[in-house]
């Protein structure tokens, strides 16, 4: 928790003299003040989260953490556990949505393995940081000890600090594991005070049977493990999962490093819940890309006064949503950097009334 | 009219087996069916529409349409008249909105003057097909000649043939036009039978009393021309304007050549209730972009089933909000001709119930 607390320590308000700045000149830019909408609130976002101004040129990258969950025992998911380690060759491969999108919006893909139950050996391009081989079976005590848990938020803060040292100016989550939105409907749940039936959805696409048996888990999950509500790690521990702890740490280093973060989907910001209780502030640096068809998205959504840019009922995760949103965040950066001024380009501004 | 009728006679309704292989082939990739919501829907859209399999990379252009608005006497928007003018500058030179978001994803800005009030001369990159220095004030007659307008229509109708030969294969409309919102919301209220009140709305951001003028204009417009609703050529003429008209005429040409189209905002919108009124298959070759914040739009898209992309709540027109969404057919078409398939990849499918 010392390494944690260093880095939550660090963790400053955005800058208003920055997104002043950026205020002023969008107003300055040929087009009628504000008629630009949320981009404009984007790029002022932007440039407060950095502090930096002028803005340099956007450095992508998206951080895609993965583990594998004890909890798929349950049959929880349409899919078999072994996928969470089919899916990480695939997006080795780079043949997954989320290479695809984020080829796309020019961001790198960063595979981490958190603690999947597979052994890759030295695969090129895989970032070993396995913690376990998966988390155990909430339905029958804890999903990994508190230890595991402070070990994986470390993992993250220390890749946002390597983001930092690469020069990377604006981070996306993505996550893979079969069971996570079990794992983040119990999150969500304990960290919003919503019910367990509200927040828990179909995931990959499960049928009503296997969704009652999903909801039935958590409960007995939560009744089980009696989590702290007002002890985050205590949650994470519980009922969380490494991929989830590992977003965690990204979100708090990536915010002591004043990097803007995409956050993704429904797991992503199971993870961001966890995050702004820690530290507040975190909140600042966080965009929220897109709001998922999983019903427990908006409840976390709503705690955590984020509003999402898009809805396109996806429900994939990976990072594809956030991976969508760069490239509305670089299209607002552009905006500000490259577009006119009224005096610039010789255009009159409004008329006044005499 | 001929003319215009022998592109219509070429409309085609979309390839129904274009859309079942995307369909399929969507199924097969390495995700769960349908995770990607709507982005699926695009790229079955966009294959259906163009019928080509497999999809050749994307060209793309935004054709901006310019022209003037007589009405603009009637001090119906916040800037003067001469904006127009400036603005076509600065298309040309680059430093527009919608110059910085084309070039982000990667589609050729087009600058047509159909009907601006300023002598260009020869400029590098307008392309002119000027046919009048602006419209008349429809509060006093017809805006522009039934044979003006049929002009204008054909003017984009012979663009899109352009883009065809040119191998464009998806397209997004743009205009810039001070005064055309009070134009669109008479072409909204007229075809869509809503009172001017409601689809009426600040365009470039006009205070209460403007408005409540900019109403009263409309309605006495309609007053005095008393528009034919069920001939959409009587309407365009008598409360429409060149840009508006070549639209249209982008838009029938456009689906003629099976040519996808991303429509913009509330202008680009209205020009498409014309051209859908003059031949509905147009409607399948459109895709909506953006809900914009004038309040006209939502009735237009209502009336033609046309549900938006996004909502940023922008309200700066040029083409802006269209090539956002460019970006996101681009994203669509590479998901289904760059991801993995479950076989290619080794990936498990969902688990069959015993």
């Amino acid at each position: 928790m010392k390494k944690i607390q260093s880095v939550i320590d660090r963790i400053q308000p955005p800058e208003e003299s920055g997104r002043l700045l950026a205020k002023r000149r969008l107003d300055r830019l040929t087009k009628p003040p504000g008629s630009l909408g949320r981009l404009e609130s984007l790029a002022v976002w932007y440039v407060g989260a950095t502090g930096k101004v002028p803005v340099p040129p956007l450095q992508k990258a998206i951080v895609v953490f993965a583990g594998d969950h004890g909890v798929t025992e349950e049959k929880v998911s349409a899919y078999p556990k072994a996928v969470t380690a089919q899916m990480v060759y695939n997006f080795l491969n780079g043949g997954a949505a989320i290479n695809v999108l984020a080829r796309q919006a020019g961001a790198d893909v960063r595979v981490i393995d958190m603690g999947v139950d597979h052994d890759f050996g030295k695969r090129p391009g895989l970032v070993d940081r396995k913690i376990a081989r998966g988390t155990r079976n909430m339905k029958f005590g804890y999903a990994l000890s508190r230890r595991k848990a402070l070990s994986a938020i470390a993992v993250g803060c220390e890749l946002a600090e390597e983001e930092a040292r690469r020069g990377t100016n604006l981070l996306g989550t993505g996550e893979m594991g079969i069971g996570n939105t079990t794992a983040s409907s119990a999150i969500t749940a304990l960290l919003t005070g919503a019910p367990v039936g509200t927040v828990t959805g179909r995931g990959t696409g499960i049928d009503l049977p296997a969704l009652r048996a999903k909801r039935a888990v958590i409960q007995e999950a939560i009744r089980v493990n009696r989590p702290n509500r007002h002890d985050p790690i205590d949650v994470l521990s519980k009922v969380g999962g490494f991929e989830i702890a590992g977003i965690v740490g990204l979100l708090l280093g990536a915010a002591a490093h004043r990097i803007p973060v995409v956050v993704d989907g429904f797991i992503s910001t199971a993870a961001a819940l966890i995050a702004v209780s820690l530290a507040p502030e975190v909140k600042e640096y966080l965009l929220s890309a897109h709001r998922s068809a999983e019903p427990g998205h908006r409840i976390a959504l709503a705690k955590l006064g984020l509003r999402p840019l898009f809805d396109l009922e996806m429900r994939l995760g990976e990072g594809t949503g956030a991976a969508l949103a760069m490239g509305w965040v670089e299209s607002a950066v552009r905006i500000l950097t490259e577009m006119a001024t009224f005096d610039e380009a010789g255009v009159s501004g409004p008329e006044r009334e005499k």
